[in-house]
């Protein structure tokens, strides 16, 4: 269903190419204070059209039609559209009769009985992150009121891109608009030259969040992280700490010695978390995003109209790595668990 | 909170040394066949006793006390417990004053106000799989009314120990029981040797699910088996078909091409889910289990009676690789997690 | 919070004076037919402007902004917003100071540290019930594809006006602009001369739905209904069959005997449930809505900013009988109750 | 489905001749303190024996089997089962085929196929109400360290039965061991003699809960208490402060003045909630109860053996009139319903 969370819950709706698209987010905190400009930042570091990224140029103004009064959250449900405008529904007629290897084209017709709004992926569009965005912002409103330490805040960026390590020295890449390391953008400009496109991995790292977050077992902050990254269209993997690092170590490296009665570890081999709750220590994971699916190079699929396997070469406008936009949206999603998690 | 699903709903209770744990199952469909044999084969690849496990040994004997009747679920809640029998309490107690590194010692007592039941790790022990294995029986029988095709049914092994993958030609090994290849029994003696411990990767096939299972967005199939694949303790990672290399391949290799009319694809990148709906190849996704917490190894650890940091060389039985015991969780955990899908 | 239902589930969002009040729909079964003309009888029978309701006139058209394609649901949320447009907030800054008596000024300001909206009652107002009536439009759809016999449908309308029992003969009085029969018409104008307001008494038949309905326990037929009607403003009181009238009866009267293989029954004491599930016969249960709280005439309150208690008339536009607009509200909350457990 | 709550959840399960009842309670506070001794009372006032309540006796002695430790609750789930003893199965048999009237023998037969364990009503039998009371007792602990004023606590008892009002001057009746107001009595022996049944009202009071407590629309403090106490088998109707009556008044009757700063009325039309929440004055509620199905006397239903309509004179031991043992269990619904709302 299209609503997560348990104290603080979001609900999104909308198509790619529907008339709008937006989140109701309930659990708000009265009195938290919001305005228009808190989400300029982050949505502009979700925003299209620079390199790598598709053409597609929307305004993506929020509109905040409920839960808001003279400047503050009123505790009655917030919800937040956007207007779909530069939308090309033309482009993807096609897709009906030839679904797109790795897209939910298909998937979704057989789900929905071919009642499926087609339009640009319809609800199953990365359009969707739009309003979970904004829901982040507002969750790390709520986040930031709860957090005990210095070094706060939610943060994620690119640590790898194109099968590329970050470079020594360089800072992960938070969005579009940041300069890429040098091996980074040839393997971004190589994709494009041949229509083709390539993933990114983005760690996230929770400086200090309050100790003792999470539920034991069902609702391990994990489960509940994992959960909603795995929301976000493209994604593959998710690990945390050391993650998939920690199979091949012994207890005696991957452990973390505790260092003092609050809790703090020499190591984080275990990002932040033991049985399901949070230690007081920095909440690290890493979210492992493929190469978008649809691509300008010439790919075999299923044609419904011809009955038989044909070449589909996607028309449309794409990106080329859509995990150059993901930062900002792994920070709203864990915000938004943590958020949950905090008004528990 | 310890309730899990919405259609099919697990609800898990009991500690490692109280009286009894188990689980209740709500929305078990009236008219399921369900007798004490069931139960033997998946509780037996779950029990300790076998090098590399622990010594501990319980005759774990699902007793079913609701919902059943006459050999057939009544539709009513099911619910299977299970007595504790071989405990050593005191083994324990010194993990109060000095929580074990990687362990929920520590976490467990902030989020309880040091009201959690220690003994044995209390409600975040390990053991709480054995309710969780007990509800995978059942589970199991309410998908294989699902499958649609020949290959069917929910397998897991492992295919890497100690660091080294699966060697060619070897099965995955689905249990203790089971005869290990020589490098991996060559990685658990010396760390036993040690009094270390090993990790492990288990991988799970789901062979031919019904196509259209999950919800888009929140609900994806990928969001709802890393939610209950992270309640399984000592998991750091999921990744579900090309997983993390996903993020390093194009996406003219990623996308796998659909070759007929019932989606079948060439490949499997994907691992049988596009846009969070299952396509109707097998569902593929990876579980990276961290080597055991407690280790006889000696560790540095924050001492709270002498507020200072001390030496822990763990007593008590412990296992030395719990990815050993961990493939029939993950197949349980998919199994609940595809049932709730299968009932929606 | 603002969500209700587990298959179908219907969230609402906005204030009284806010720029837009909606719904999301979530479980709408894709293929669904729905087009604007269909909300237009449901959505008339609750406007107000007739004798005895407010007098502020909304155009109250729908706006489906998600979840519609080419006239049929998709399968994804659906999405229906109202603009507020007759709004005249000053109106209302009074009840800041002086909270009406039986009224949620005094609570909202509480439950939410004052940062409610309060204009027009904000989140607390009736014309919340707007877009559950539109809901309802949408449930009452997927009701109609699962009723078993011809006499199906929802029908609510008014049996008891300001004290007065419906004159025999009459018909049940659907909604504001239908004729009052003469004894509630003439205690509607004393208490509009008044001043002063009336209740009502709503009574709801579902002609036969499909047997088998309901959960057993918690989910109950009745508990799912009495929670919807209990959420509507100014109900007072839930009774289903004979209602409270039951307690006064004997068993031997009560019980409602079988007469063939299909569940019939010679009488309906218990409204079409038993132990909570649906028994075939029509489910039917009466709903009491008090008079309503904003009245003109003067009543003591505490005057905040005085420090005292103080006199209020309160100024604006009221319903002078909110029962008259609720048959059709009753309706939709039957039929969201009913599509949900249709759905499961 | 079975279970009921947000933040204080509670799971039933069991069937009136299984093996075992019980409740699992999640989010029970770390560090309540409990022992078997706090249940006797509650447990007494719901159990049968007395004049006018089944003979069936049993030892009803709570099993707590986890989440407790050293008299404490632990922070997981707590879990309370009850053996069923004194179960004599015969006598139910014939209701297979022949369903009695006002009872769930034939939906429940319906709802699951056939399936459904019939003995003694299976699940739903009014026995699911002793692990319900045991719920309570754990509840109305929690609730008592929110309650602000004096007046504390939750307190149900009968104020109508047989049809006949209480008489002036006496109290309330809280349970079966109670004296009984002569009307009463002689309505009881009248309808034993008869072997038939009778029904009655139970009046609950929370004294003094916190102000601001409940959801606004679904989660009115009035939808949650309704949805809990039609899940008490046999109840037809709930109605909160004026109930019913309330829609044969006047606004400025029904209406309570405000005369403090604390929110406190003059009057307690509205039974301590407004829009839903709640205002501090004491929450009063009223609860039908239909008389018992199961009656000695013959009445008339389907035979499903013979394809005909027949007599039946239920043989067993039964309830003449289960109101007398209601009000602890409208009790303990209650204080669940409030424990959630004050762990929210």
């Amino acid at each position: 269903m299209n609503t997560f969370g348990r104290n603080f819950r979001v609900t999104v709706f909308g198509e790619s190419h529907g008339e709008e698209i937006g989140v109701v987010l309930d659990g708000v905190p009265a009195g938290l204070p919001l305005c228009p400009g808190d989400f300029t930042e982050d949505l502009n570091r979700r925003r299209s059209g620079a390199r790598g990224t598709t053409p597609r140029r929307e305004a993506d103004t929020p509109r905040i039609v409920s839960g808001l009064y003279e400047g503050h959250a009123t505790g009655a449900p917030l919800t937040i559209v956007f207007a779909n405008g530069d939308t090309r529904s033309s482009d993807y007629s096609l897709f009906r009769d030839m679904p797109r290897p790795g897209h939910a084209d298909y998937t979704a017709a057989i789900k929905w009985d071919g009642f499926n709004d087609p339009r640009g992926g319809g609800h199953f569009s990365a359009r969707l992150t739009l309003p979970v965005t904004a829901a982040g912002v507002v969750a790390k409103k709520i986040v930031a009121t709860a957090i005990e330490k210095e070094e706060a805040g939610v943060r994620a960026g690119l640590v790898e891109m194109g099968g590329q390590a970050l470079p020594e020295g360089c800072a992960p890449v938070a969005g579009p608009e940041d300069e890429l390391p040098e091996p980074w953008k040839s393997a971004l400009e190589s994709a494009m030259k041949d229509g083709d496109s390539i993933g990114g991995v983005v760690e996230c790292r929770v400086g200090s969040p309050l100790i003792g977050l999470g539920e034991p077992f069902w609702d391990s902050t994990e489960s509940l992280l994992s959960h909603a990254m795995f929301a976000i269209p493209g994604v593959r993997g998710v690990e945390f700490g050391d993650g998939f690092r920690a199979a091949a170590m012994r207890g005696s490296e991957h452990n973390d010695p505790i260092i003092n009665a609050d809790g703090d570890t020499s190591s984080n081999g275990a990002g932040g978390i033991n049985g399901g709750i949070t230690n007081g220590n920095p909440v690290v994971f890493r979210v492992a995003f493929k190469p978008t699916a649809t691509i300008h190079k010439a790919q075999q699929t299923w044609n419904f109209a011809k009955e038989a396997v044909d070449t589909l070469s996607a028309p449309g406008r794409h990106d080329s790595c859509i995990a150059l936009r993901a930062p900002v949206i792994v920070e709203a999603m864990a915000a938004i668990v943590l958020a949950d998690l905090i008004l528990v």
